[in-house]
């Protein structure tokens, strides 16, 4: 019963057999012919012209978004509990030079509109003060909270308004569409997200994400800034064909479907303890020590997320046994 | 006939089956069983306690490294053609947060006690000139040369007498070993190198490197720097696992005796164009541009290195009849 | 009746004449007889050996001390009003190369060692968050509050146990010290405060800091980074000469008295309007939009510091005409 | 007979009266009356509509600039003996965050389109190589050579041609003006150049240059910038007030005139041993120790420049009897 973390699954074996399919002498770096494939397979994807780029790990899709979108000088405005400002280790401020987080609360780690307006206000319009430049949201967020397309739009209109670039991490984007069943078009571009982070990692692949950018000019200077951070792999093909499989035959939507399932099946266990609704594939419950503890005993193994609260992540790959079994466990709280 | 670089090489069949066992369940992050082996397999074939991590790129061992032997206000001196002047996009310029490179002279590519002390010497001791920090050298070196341990001792000598922390960009440090037969810790440590980048990608890994501190008491630092490059795999066994497999039963010597084996045969078949002595896998011959299309049209691929010079790169997978074939089309030149 | 900043204060008349004094031909830089003068100056000032450099900002004062207290990667520990926070564009993260503040709340910008604790407990010790490795408080608080020594010594014997360098921003120092009467050395370096930024500019100087290190050993990397970040001053003697007239017969407590009466005279005015209790030079009063009209309609000139509220600041030559001028008309809100 | 460096002079009195004259209370930072007719007094001056603002110090007045023109991944070509890369502790690195210098030859410290050509030919247009975004000059240069209008046009028309934004660092800019007599337009903006470093420290300032903006919409880029790196003087009106001053009946002018005949005339009495022409107000020798250590026996203060090179320079102030001797000495050698 292992539900720490979707970061700990393994690969699906189509990634696993991808990455062996392209083991064979091509171009390097991104010159290859799976790389040179990634902005049709995404523009068809998102229907429009995109770019895209596979990066390694998540925080490089995060923070290589944010440096072309936000200069030194300025401030991202992000939720308290988003991954960049509380997991990665201060990475934004790495690779843009020193630009500040300004961070909003809000429950579930959403970003409402109101927050980020209140928070454009209250910065005083000088040069004493640092100006945003850009707003970042998660979707799903940290609390497995999802957005509907209506509520990117809404936030899209404001960023707009204020002058904001418009940046999504999506480490499991392919959660929240699952969740929604709502198009990739509608909770990105079409609401004004300039930059996606598309999470494939924790949903089957095995070290490859995919930074997408609707704002194509900016594809150029990623380029530059990604060899620059030493993320720029020169067998990249094989980063590329993990993204292909995984695309494929809406393999990254059938993986996410399936944990999100699990999670549902876990949450409907303990309808009472739930501290944020199931929406994607993170629970996070209400419990006492000893009931984690007990919890522990019985071969769970969750993440202590603080004082009375543990999260559980299901996985492309949870297992029905190991599921009925937690959920089992969980309904005797 | 593709010898155009070793980067584009094939992962070794072994590699790739290490991804494949390697591919479960297990602690995210560095915490796995594979990545957890790597200090004592490294202690072991450096015969020294070390510290070592995985990275996916030369270009970010390198920076890395260097980003914690050079505060953002001094300087790397290293040679004109060394990597990190010439190939990593400012890398180091973006790791450090600005320290300066102060580029050598010297044939080959290679860093001589000379030219360290002549440079040294030339900056005045105060605060308006930047003052060096770090030596860094490539092992073997662009040009496919190879610093014996006797040559780096000098140079450690050196850097010690002049406070100079020494780092060596050992992206093909197999070739080099493989070249003179030393031990890794008489080329390094013993010769007072701080820190090696150690290459596998180009020599039959996927996309690992390690960073192996022999300055332990680094090991804290980096790991923060890792994360906050965005370098830090969620899956990082699936790193561990190539490089294990790799050093397993000295399969990283046996894929750079190939690699230089088959230079060597080429090497021998046009002695009087070489440029460079040919020690490691890269052959540099001057031939004119009639010659290059010449061999070009005999289905050679190669790098063209500058005005009438080209390059060859072999790698562990260079196979005979390539091989042949291509000595066959040189020697007619 | 102009309290809008004491920042917009003249310069005393001594400093004039001590800058006009210092107008020959000497050593660039820092070589000249007034900046060579200011380590013992300082030294005999703080009771200890110190190291002082001259700076021409507070801003500048206060980034340089964090850059040497804080790498790039690790973060500050400051209140939330902290001037480095809202009033230095950034600064902090572009001297130290991306560090993070951390926001503490409290009761006039003070910053209690609670909050402190709390935050340090909040952070987990791993690679994923950023470690605290500098604390900074501001004496007197951007509200106008004093630290007394015994509350400094409360936070530098936290700092020390939790391995934080601890910085005091005293852009207001004087006014501080006027206030409680308190020796330098013990709300400084005896409470476990390792560098201050000495502010003179707010107190009668025209463009003058001082950046007193107690941990004499960051001398030498903050005379390079003042440098680097074109703050070492061709004909730096002009500073000097500033810091040194100030610091005769103690003018800068003579200013910091004079001013701190003043604003005791206007917060006896007005008692019950007040925020925060009097006790440096600043006062913040709860008025009416149609009260502070009525206020400029009489010639107060004055920051709108929030909804309702207003500040207004003395400085060492708020005349007693203007001051009771305006205590008269405070009272007659 | 003091002739170490320009840097080191006394400020003209009118520098210091006018310091003086704007001791008074007035709006803090830049928006007092002095700091408000600057974009006035200067477009007046290149005839032409600029945004100018005072910094203190010239390396800020560079960096700054720089930093406008250059992003962190992209590179700054200049003289190999530029003073940004000679003498400023590494700024640019630190104020674009990271970016790098290319460095050209030329005989004293000039640049010539060919070397410009040169450099940008040999960097392969892909994301491994560093890709110039910025060309910068020194008017006059660090060996005392001046740039005619019609030379920095062609610089300017390359500039263009190739993308790259074009910097003056003027630190003496006005001797270079007095030494051809060509306007202020002509030499700058007329001739391509972006952002000028305007020098008034080394000619009769006391600590103020000035930052002029022909690329006008660089300036709000630039406020931010400047605050940010600590250059915001409160009282910045003590700095207008210099440069106003240097405006006023064209002081700069004079005094660069008077710097430039000193230096002349002590060029007359040793031309043999000059190195370079004399076109400003520096004289660089070839003399022996023994003679260096005969004029030094003199009285002669200077710059030991390097192995038998010695470095006179003249400043506004520069007195005749002064002049006088030094020539009569330096014609004995």
């Amino acid at each position: 019963m292992r539900f720490f973390s979707d970061n700990a699954a393994a690969a699906h074996p189509k990634v696993i057999e991808a990455i062996a399919a392209s083991n064979r002498l091509d171009t390097a770096y991104d010159g290859d012919e799976w790389s040179q494939r990634l902005d049709d397979a995404f523009s068809e994807l998102f229907e429009k012209e995109v770019r895209a780029s596979w990066v390694a790990t998540g925080t490089a899709a995060n923070c290589l978004g944010l440096a072309a979108l936000c200069p030194p000088y300025r401030a991202i405005l992000c939720h308290r509990d988003a991954h960049i400002e509380v997991d990665e280790a201060g990475a934004p401020g790495f690779f843009t030079g020193g630009a500040k987080l300004i961070l909003l609360d809000g429950p579930g780690a959403k970003v409402a509109p109101d927050a980020v307006a209140a928070a454009c206000n209250a910065i005083r319009a000088d040069v004493h003060q640092v100006q945003p430049a850009a707003l970042s949201i998660t979707n799903a967020t940290e609390y497995g909270l999802v957005y509907r397309g209506s509520e990117v739009a809404e936030l899209g209109k404001l960023a707009k308004e204020r002058g904001l670039a418009f940046h999504m991490d999506g480490a499991r984007f392919a959660n929240a569409l699952a969740a929604t069943g709502e198009s990739p078009a509608d909770v990105t571009w079409r609401a004004g997200v300039d930059v996606l982070s598309f999470g494939f990692t924790k949903n089957g692949g095995l070290n490859a994400e995919a930074l997408v950018l609707f704002k194509t000019e900016l594809a150029e200077e990623i380029a530059v800034r990604r060899k620059r951070a030493g993320h720029l792999a020169s067998k990249g093909r094989m980063l590329a064909a993990q993204i292909l499989a995984m695309l494929d035959d809406n393999l990254w939507l059938d993986n996410a479907r399936a944990a999100n399932a699990a999670a549902q099946a876990l949450g409907k266990a303990v309808p009472d303890r739930l501290i944020h609704p199931v929406e994607a594939n993170e629970l996070f419950l209400r419990v006492s020590d000893e009931e984690a503890a007990r919890l522990r005993a019985q071969g769970a193994d969750f993440y202590e997320w603080g004082p009375g609260q543990i999260r559980f992540v299901t996985s492309w790959d949870s297992d029905d046994r190991s599921v009925d079994k937690l959920a089992a466990a969980l309904a005797t709280l």
